[in-house]
């Protein structure tokens, strides 16, 4: 393992690889182009997938079946609205700000992101996680990482571990990996 | 793994297990009570240990004979001369800032650390790496920190990979794991 090769999407899937287990519940709260939501499927037993627009499902829903998946629910709103369709799941990924490689001008936002992490923590059991890639830079992209960044040095540290991993010396913005673990 | 168990050390000590080979030669750059001169010594073919204080040195001395190791060189120098002594070396480790249980009126300072670790880079192979634990606060450490953290930052990225890991969430000025490995 060195991190040259690699980027913060890169380790949070080494991390999902190595703490998922084939009898877990997953949720994927930000499907986009459905890439996680496929990794969860072929590592997990089943998997919830969020996204708001139509678009995204229909790209997911169109990945998944070219590789045989079955075991998605893909669901066609706000991942902070999480609860309503999920009660438990051994996890919960994120990637937020812009959509890599996608238009920058649309970005999730600090509010509601940080409302469906809150909602992320209650469903998850100790020893459950929730991976965080945040993508920032652009116009707005800087207010979301702060205001997440505030929200996470915030977290009771008896109940939670969160660990930030960052490129340090990475130009234009490198993504953030963050991993939030609920203590044991 | 999980980080609930986990802290800067920690994470280090996994780091080095991970990625030091029995025919390496390794450099301890702060020596202080010699434990991870020990933990050096039982991974790698030879280690240069240094400190400045003479009291570092006996006891390191000690420890190790009470382990049976025989393959440490200790050099009572600064770490900012390890050129004179090690012209090559797989890894540098590092722990900056107060000694911890220790006194915390003795700090190592940025300048001499950063001249240090400049030289620690220079004696590294491609894919070799240099190890940082940095335990700040008080009331020079902040300076220190952010004084390694900008030196960091302005290191090229198409020579070095900079991973800075840190516990967000915990109080107490949580003491950082920093891994600088030179790209291949």
């Amino acid at each position: 393992m060195t991190y040259y090769d690699k980027n913060a999407l890169k380790l949070s899937h080494e991390y999902l690889k190595k703490h998922i287990n084939n009898d877990d519940i997953c949720v994927d709260a930000t499907m986009g182009r459905g890439r996680d939501t496929l990794l969860l499927c072929n590592l997990a037993r089943e998997v919830y997938a969020f996204d708001i627009q139509e678009e995204a499902l229909s790209s997911t829903k169109r990945l998944l079946e070219e590789n045989g998946i079955t075991n998605a629910h893909l669901i066609l709103d706000s991942h902070h609205n999480l609860k309503s369709y999920v009660k438990s799941a051994k996890c919960v990924v994120f990637n937020l700000g812009f959509l890599p490689g996608g238009d920058h001008s649309i970005f999730s936002h600090s509010d509601t992101s940080i409302k469906a992490i809150e909602a992320a923590l209650d469903i998850i059991p100790p020893d459950g996680f929730v991976s965080i890639c945040s993508y920032y830079g652009g116009d707005t992209g800087f207010e979301e990482r702060d205001n997440l960044l505030a929200f996470l040095a915030g977290l009771d540290s008896k109940k939670y571990t969160v660990m930030l991993h960052s490129f340090y010396n990475r130009p234009n913005c490198p993504p953030l990996f963050i991993v939030i673990e609920k203590n044991h």
